[in-house]
């Protein structure tokens, strides 16, 4: 049996969420989502297991009783189907504007907000938001509008971190996202040759890890060679075909049961110039040396230090360009986020990404990216993909 | 060789958008695009070739001289390296708040306007927006502040309209996405057997279109099998393992050099009761009636009345559950979308997907999706997967 998220975490999720607003005087919380590749469903997918297309949405978590989706007239039935949550209903505010929807019940905000009153014995006054840097416009416009600028506080970060520390469930379900990576990693491992393209070696590693049970990816799968394409940060899987003495680099999110596992891995294909070799054993060792401090009771600024430093000291400060731990969860990339202005003090149950970027190279860039599990006494690695990677060099 | 859009066709698309300008006195277009699965990259690929991930972007065209993009930190050489763009600056309105950048020269939005009206030698008072209801409160509140309220106009419609008659360039793109969506729907059908899951069917159909050359989807891949993952119009591909006598419907949007192939159809598993049958001679009747009589000349309402009808008098009015024709290019469902209120005139060289719902049953529902491009003389169809479909009843 695959692991799952089980139902009793969806009402202690609840339980936390409601715990929370009492704290704070909250009556509403409103959580939006949308089909970001990246950010999109975060807050619906760990709240009650939603994961829109198409159609954006709000999560509407009152301070007690039971919580209600709000989206367009496309995704209600999708909803029910899919997500943990029994009250779903289309309103006008996430209708597309050029459709028609001549049979579908839409409400008015108001009328489904007075519903939630009603059904909670509630009165709506004060309300948080969360995803609120993504929603649009129009939309934030009209919370204003509805609830007064006084009322609509922001507790994006309040929600994010409430996800920090990871549960058993989530432990086995992030254990398994790791172990359809590392499958992805095999087979872009093995299928390595000369006249292979990117976009071809993708199809190979993307095939692997849906015959695992993935249900997609937490962000583009990028595979990159040659000194043009792997130097930038972020890029675009081509149909470049792979040469010998090539530099490749591998990045893999891919999502399982709404979580992720992450990992980036520089190749070579054939025998690479000693220079490239020597660059790979120095993201190695600085991720070694980052890994013997992650564990229980370190702060985020003192972790980002230590391969940010590392870097510096090899001449690399520019290409170690940007903040390379973060968390993984819903989101490939969460908060927690260690960089130099990061207070958080690391706990057993959290899980880090150490990605060490060497990237904007002349020659061409690389990460070395690879997930841990923080344990009482330190960390544990949640990837298997590091055994005799050195061989291949 | 596979079709790509030429260079040639990006300048003249800068020429279409700055004649538009110049008609409408408008000294910059704001154009708007992020990571969001079905509208995100739009209007940057279109412009510029340009497919955001992770980070947001503007692309901004001014009346005369060249375009530039604004983006994040990691996005600069991403953007630099795949798009047709190469003016890229950052500017911290799309910076991820959590992170660090020592080394990336962020620009502030107005010195990078001041820039550009150098280079032009223009002076921006009067912009247009594009992708405006996608816009983040805070990002759009920005635009108000730069430019003042009556000198932001929403050019959303106009730009899109812009893109509704397709190139030569563009026609062959679609026809190669179309190839590859037949070819990921032969694959569904010929890999239908008792005991494989939704996903690991998704997984097939996947890795044949990406080896085609796809590169990702427009929407999510929807594998869904009896009664309820194929009632609700959107679905997530589950674990759920094929029966005999399954109801099975596939939804394939590949996406290639930034355009798509959409295409739905209903297979049994085995032998399907009569009544499931006739359901789907219903919407293939229905798209073949609607299909006489697409081609120029004809509005968008009077298109949508057709298979609307041809439902109703069938008894499924409720069950055609959306506007099922619309344009299909950089987002596999844009506009022209022909609703019952749409007064476009269909010209030669649009290119439409006819999509037939039957959602929302209680045993279960169906799309029949195909693409055609309209002709001189009425329309082509851009899907060969029609032939001997019935056979398989």
């Amino acid at each position: 049996m695959k692991p799952r998220i089980s139902e009793s975490e969806f009402l202690e999720r609840k339980h936390k969420v409601q715990g929370f607003m009492e704290d704070q005087g909250l009556d509403l919380v409103v959580m939006y989502a949308d089909d970001r590749y990246v950010y999109g469903q975060a807050f619906a997918r760990w709240m009650v297991d939603y994961q829109p297309q198409f159609e954006a949405a709000f999560v509407l978590v009152p301070r007690k009783g039971e919580i209600a989706i709000v989206t367009g007239a496309e995704s209600v039935e999708f909803a029910l189907c899919t997500s943990r949550c029994k009250n779903v209903y289309a309103i006008y505010e996430f209708l597309h504007p050029d459709e028609d929807y001549p049979y579908c019940e839409t409400r008015d905000f108001r009328e489904v907000l007075k519903l939630l009153e009603e059904q909670s014995d509630i009165s709506i006054a004060n309300i948080g938001v969360a995803g609120r840097s993504f929603i649009p416009y129009d939309l934030f416009k009209r919370l204003l509008e509805l609830f007064g600028n006084d009322h609509v506080n922001d507790v994006d970060e309040e929600i994010s971190m409430l996800r920090a520390v990871k549960s058993n469930d989530e432990i086995e379900v992030i254990r398994y996202a790791y172990k359809i990576a590392d499958h992805g990693m095999d087979t872009v491992y093995n299928n390595l040759r000369e006249g292979i393209s990117e976009r071809a070696l993708a199809a190979e590693a993307e095939y692997a890890m849906r015959k695992m049970g993935s249900e997609g990816l937490g962000i583009e799968l990028m595979i990159n060679s040659g000194p043009v394409n792997t130097s930038p940060i972020l890029s675009r899987t081509t149909f470049r075909e792979l040469q010998a003495g090539d530099l490749v680099v591998a990045t893999l999110a891919p999502r399982y049961e709404g979580y992720h596992g992450a990992i980036g891995r520089p190749f070579g294909l054939g025998k690479l110039p000693d220079e490239m070799k020597r660059y790979i054993e120095l993201v190695m060792f600085a991720q070694a040396e980052t890994v013997k401090r992650l564990g229980p009771g370190i702060t985020g600024k003192e972790m980002d230090v230590i391969s940010r430093e590392h870097m510096n000291r090899a001449g690399f400060a520019r290409n170690f360009a940007y903040s390379g731990i973060h968390s993984v969860g819903v989101i490939e990339f969460e908060a927690p986020i260690l960089s130099s202005k990061s207070e958080v003090v690391l706990q057993p149950n959290m899980v880090f990404s150490v990605d060490i970027p060497l990237f904007l190279n002349d020659w061409g860039g690389m990460r070395y990216e690879s997930g841990f599990l923080i344990t009482e006494a330190g960390c544990e690695p949640l990837s298997q993909w590091s055994e005799n990677y050195m061989k291949q060099l």
